[in-house]
């Protein structure tokens, strides 16, 4: 939707058709934990706008529950399925915005009622509806999407099971933020198992309990938070060439090897701007600016997305979590040599009687002390300190440059030395 | 304090004194509003190290409520005066942090009882004291300090009245951004009076009106918080060079152009690294990593410090006010040709219920689209996009950039399009 308004600002023209194979656009996924919660009371919030806006407000034609099923890139045509039967529909540019769909093990057991993957507003009324009866919910994956989700549940009182293979959460941390991450879900009552394998998920109507290499969990809702895959099947068929990582390969204009074809979003790989290669980081906020960038392409405009530095913040219980850039480890996968500091601060001045504490962990290059990464915990001001961090990444700042620049300053804010200097400083030790 | 520590870590030998002419070092200036508010209980918390702490963890000595009458650079020698006389003291290096000094107008009345600056500590106390009995308060002077302070009177139950010259408050905003600042004084309950020159202060043993061009005002407790300037007399009596601004002139290494004496502070300009110029924009955080250089200077080392880009944030009522880098009409100023562009946003996800309003201001070079400044201000979330500002100022980004930049989005923090990122896109249409 975000390429169909932009390419409609530019080009007040043209015809755009946008077919969607689910029965809502513009809807936000990411708030579907605060809709499960229950502090989103319904689930119509979570729609920025109607298929109708687009049409009354933008002249965009939008067509829910059409999937589209071909396309022929020679001949610039698509065939699609909705109610009515299948169609076909010529084009003069195709954007792929398929997007990424829920990945899960092969396991036995995994197609049975009451075992959820979320993604779409359809999975979110769902697991809604079935928790209202649910006492045992096992999550697994301890990614965002699950974390998020053990404290949905929590708030609902029920009794909530993380299970995880890796043995912590959040691995696009390092070890020991990530150590700050389970005493937050261990105090707020949640139970995690990590190194904890899913062999298989039993039940008779309804899913009764989860199987792993060690000892079973009972459950009567399981949801699968075990991240996602490039949707690009219509890809495939239109002979997209796909990047290393498996998402479609595009240029910085958003365009795909085959003529007329763009892509944006969670099917498309980024350039990750740390390590100068092609990265699979499906995130909203990327999506959405590729398609701003893919609209304007699509509009004759020349735009170009760049990419990412891998930023991410997420907030579980009364812990905010940000990251950016590249953890010791995956610096060292893109043979980059990382050292990390990390400090304590506080997020107010010392005599504020509300300033709480925040975790600030840097790493940066040996040697050039360029920064390559890193990551804000705390009860508050981890947004802002992340988005510094990654503005830093972007300008390809050195320990130095973060340690002297102009972040400002008053008591209700942070202490006067920020908790992001006193990291660079220690780290120029 | 900070240049003292600084020389400590590095050069662990060298014998380091620190002359005060206070009761107190190490204290915060920018507490001192929550001290007469009384969310500071005691005037205690705001010193983070006592003179006592200074000597036993890192050995350096201060000498308290010792003012510095006289040095001589080419003896390198300094007399000071303490309890028990006067006495001189020899120097390798001497570093001038004696910061800046309050303002005020050459009125009649200026001396009378009940009118005070605040700068100091025992500015502080002297001022809770006299507010107990106090039931109208004037403040001249609608900047950082004045708004501040009239929080704290207002959160006393005191009748407040801000009496400012210029036609709004805080003239370093753009005045579309200073009119929401109006407006939330206005909202608390505070009296403002733009356009407003105070003439003279009357009075018998005690202050009872502030007069002005216009309509007298009634007062038992007036405060000045009309600006301050640098306290350059003991840099002048050794020959130190000023700047354009009547601040002291450093390179950047903090070195004047007298041999062995260092600056660092308030009492000093630095070098604005949007308009290339100097300026005199004295604030606690530049102060104390001016210091840090000076210190490390001090001790052999070389550290540099490069400059600001004008960045402060501060707290009134509910709205949190950021700026950095140049208003319109400071651009103008230094010749720079800036357009600007304002937005409102949320600080949340649409369908978060806690989400509030926010405004950000973009000013931005015409043509190249540099960024040349920005303000923001709202109920929370205000600090970090300031801080991403400067950063992106730091790095002479364009718009496009900032459009484009890899800040991280979860709901709790901000709509998907960033209002950063919303104002950017507004900017470049």
């Amino acid at each position: 939707m975000a390429a169909a308004s932009r390419a409609r600002r530019l080009d007040p023209q043209s015809q755009i058709t946008v077919y969607e194979a689910s029965k809502y656009v513009s809807y936000s996924m990411c708030g579907i934990p605060y809709y499960i919660s229950g502090l989103v009371s319904d689930l119509s919030k979570l729609v920025a706008y109607s298929p109708e806006q687009f049409k009354s407000e933008r002249r965009i034609d939008v067509l829910t529950q059409a999937r589209v099923i071909s396309a022929e890139a020679g001949a610039r045509k698509l065939r699609f399925a909705a109610a009515g039967g299948e169609r076909e529909q010529e084009y003069d540019v195709l954007i792929l915005a398929t997007g990424a769909k829920p990945w899960v093990p092969g396991i036995d057991g995994i197609l049975l009622p009451g075992v959820h993957t979320v993604r779409q507003l359809e999975d979110a009324e769902a697991i809604r509806s079935k928790a209202e009866k649910a006492e045992k919910v096992v999550i697994v994956g301890a990614g965002y999407s699950g974390l998020e989700l053990s404290e949905s549940f929590r708030s609902l009182g029920k009794d909530v099971t993380v299970l995880e293979s890796l043995p912590r959460p959040m691995e696009n941390l390092d070890p020991d933020m990530s150590e700050l991450v389970t005493r937050e879900l261990i105090a707020n009552g949640v139970k995690v198992a990590f190194n904890t394998k899913v062999t298989a998920i039993e039940g008779k109507d309804n899913v009764e309990r989860v199987l792993t290499e060690g000892e079973p969990y009972p459950a009567d809702l399981v949801i699968m938070a075990t991240g996602v895959r490039p949707d690009v099947d219509l890809a495939r068929m239109l002979g997209v060439e796909m990047g290393t990582t498996g998402a479609i390969k595009v240029d910085e204009r958003t365009r795909t090897n085959v003529e007329g074809v763009l892509a944006a979003g969670d099917n498309v790989e980024v350039r990750h701007l740390v390590t100068g290669k092609p990265a699979y980081i499906p995130l909203a906020q990327t999506a959405n600016k590729m398609g701003f960038v893919a609209g304007a392409n699509a509009a004759g405009k020349e735009a170009k997305f760049l990419g990412v530095v891998g930023s991410a913040v997420t907030k579980v219980f009364d812990l905010e979590i940000g990251r950016t850039g590249l953890t010791v480890q995956e610096a060292g996968k893109s043979g980059l040599r990382a050292l990390g500091v990390t400090i304590s601060s506080t997020t107010r001045a010392h005599y504020d009687p509300d300033s709480k504490k925040i975790w600030v962990r840097l790493n940066f290059e040996e040697g050039s002390q360029r920064l390559l990464g890193g990551q804000v915990l705390g009860q508050e001001g981890v947004w802002g300190r992340t988005s510094v961090l990654s503005m830093a990444l972007h300008s390809k700042s050195a320990l130095t440059d973060l340690l002297f620049s102009d972040m400002p300053y008053a008591p209700p804010f942070g202490p006067v030395w920020d908790p992001l200097v006193t990291a660079s400083r220690v780290g120029l030790r």
